[in-house]
Parts: structure tokens; sequence; C-alpha cells
């Protein structure tokens, strides 16, 4: 029996600021058996595959990442804020709705022609997942697909993220 | 056939300052069964132990966090940096060399009397798990036990954590 884990994403109001509806992923986490199907579906469609890394990007991309890419047989690749990782690390800047943000992977990471998962709890305007591809392509990486829990549609994500196969769990069209 | 987990941490020396020598737990992560065991390692002693929840401090702690609860059929807990969690939060602040710092919990993240597992990769001077025992008990949390992937024992953070339970894969006394 399938669970619908729409049912245990919290929609909490003017959060992190007046006019965002926020979608709170932590009753599906705390709920085992809606944790549990949702690491399942993220990794279905990619069991034969040949799916060689997982990366997500911090810090929640990490709660579904380990455990996907375990799911799979994968390895995990971290991706992170500036300054975190230690070793040599290429990085990508993409452009927030005010400013811009960094992120950084190990250099080392990947190898030219793995087979990566992308993962990632939410898609909203995408710019973080483009920024993540770009770094993943650039250590010589194939990207298989990209995985989400949860899709705001209305925001058009997908358009940032070019001919990738993308799955998502849950699609949310409600602005 | 178990794996010498030990091998997979790559020591990187002046980080993330001089003097400071960084157990970077990547290549770790990134090789399958190194990841596969050590969650598996990280989670065996709790599976007739009636775990509710597994708890983990952002960022690092998420990696191992999810993966264990989801092998052991419980839910999973994020502790975030302030500001993070959208709904009523719970703070705790402790002290750092310099300064302090302050993590959150959900209030409704754990009810009273739920069995509580904390897992972190790293046990260093233990000031961030010692806070997070704090916020899980203020919630009415039992702490079961609390599972590291690797304790820094020169810098002897377990006395920062009580009477509790600690489990740890890796003691690494090199200075």
């Amino acid at each position: 029996m399938s669970i619908d884990l729409r049912q245990f994403i919290r929609l909490v109001p003017d959060f992190p600021k007046p006019g965002i509806g926020f979608r709170d992923i932590t009753p599906l986490l705390a709920n085992p058996a809606a944790l549990d199907q949702a690491v399942a579906q993220l990794a279905e469609p990619y069991r034969q595959r040949n799916i060689d890394i997982v990366a997500a990007v911090e810090s929640r991309g990490f709660i579904f990442g380990a455990a996907v890419a375990r799911q799979l047989q994968a390895g995990f690749v971290p991706i992170r804020k500036p300054g975190k990782l230690p070793a040599d690390t290429a990085s990508a800047t993409y452009q927030l709705e005010y400013g811009t943000d960094t992120i950084e992977i190990h250099t080392d990471a990947i190898s030219p022609g793995q087979r990566v998962l992308l993962v990632d709890d939410l898609l909203a305007t995408g710019g973080t997942m483009a920024a993540a591809c770009q770094l993943v392509q650039g250590l010589g990486g194939k990207i298989v697909a990209i995985a989400f829990l949860i899709e705001l549609t209305f925001l058009h994500g997908r358009q940032k993220l070019g001919d990738h196969e993308i799955l998502t769990l849950i699609a949310d069209d409600t602005e």
C-alpha cells in the first residue's frame, strides 16, 4: 500500500517572509513509513540505470541524498556552501532574487564518465540545481536524472534544468 | 566481510585553520560499500531498542541521520541553525572556542516519552551534541544513545555528554 505523501507536507504561511508559503517536509521525515516510501520512490526509477554517484546540495538535500545513494548501492557526494569542503574544490555562482549564491564540490568527487543522480527535496526556481548540474558536468560526470520530492510547478524551475530527465514525487501548483 | 572504514577518512592538515587536522569523510561517502557499512553499523546496536526518532544536527549530521532512521524504521528529526525551521521552535545556545552558537528544533518534533537516537559524523569537543541532547530532553524525548562515525578521543568530548550511551565506529587518538 502506497501512502499519499502530500498529506505529510505542512504549508507554513509567510515563511521565510510575508507572502511566501513554505513547504515544510518535517512531518514527512518524522513519519517512518512516509520517510521510507519517499526514499524508495526517489530511487526506484534508477535501480537499473547504473548510478555511480548520488549528489545533493547542503543542507536539506543531504537528508534524502545519502539515503537514496544507499538504496541504489551508489556513493554519495555532498555539494556545499563555500569554505566547508576541505580539499580542492570547483565552485559555481548563481543568481538569487537579490544577489548571488555560490556552491562548491570537491574536484576529486566525481570521475569523468561516472553516472550521477542529483537529488533534492524541493524544485523551486531551479537556480541551485542548475548550478549543481554545472559542477557535476564540469568534473565530467554524466547526469542521468534529477529527482525531487516536491516541485512547485508555478515557479517553472524545470526551464532552468535543460533537457535533463526530472522526477518529482509531489507536484504542487498552489501559489 | 567488513571493511576497515578508517582507510576512507582523509586527514586534511591545517583546515579550517593552521594546526587543525580535518577529518574528511567524503571518500567514505563516495564509496558505496563503505557508505552502506557505516550506516548499517551505526544502526545495528539499536535494532531491538524501539527507536522512534533519529535526530541529527545540520549539515553533516543529516547525511547519516536520515539513512540510519530509515534502517531502523524510525522517523527523522532535523536540528538546525537559527531561522531555518519554519514552525514553532525551541533553541539551545552553547559555547564555542570564541563566542557561542545556537541550534533549534521544532517543538512538535518529538512527543514526551519517544525514544531517540542521536547521530552525527564526528564527536569533537561535544558542545553541539550536548546542546542537541538538551533540546531533545526539553521536549520530553528519552535519549537511548548517541552514535558517531568518528570520535576524536583526545578532545574528551564524551565528558560533555553525561551518562548517555555512546557508540563510535572509529576512535581517532592522533592529535
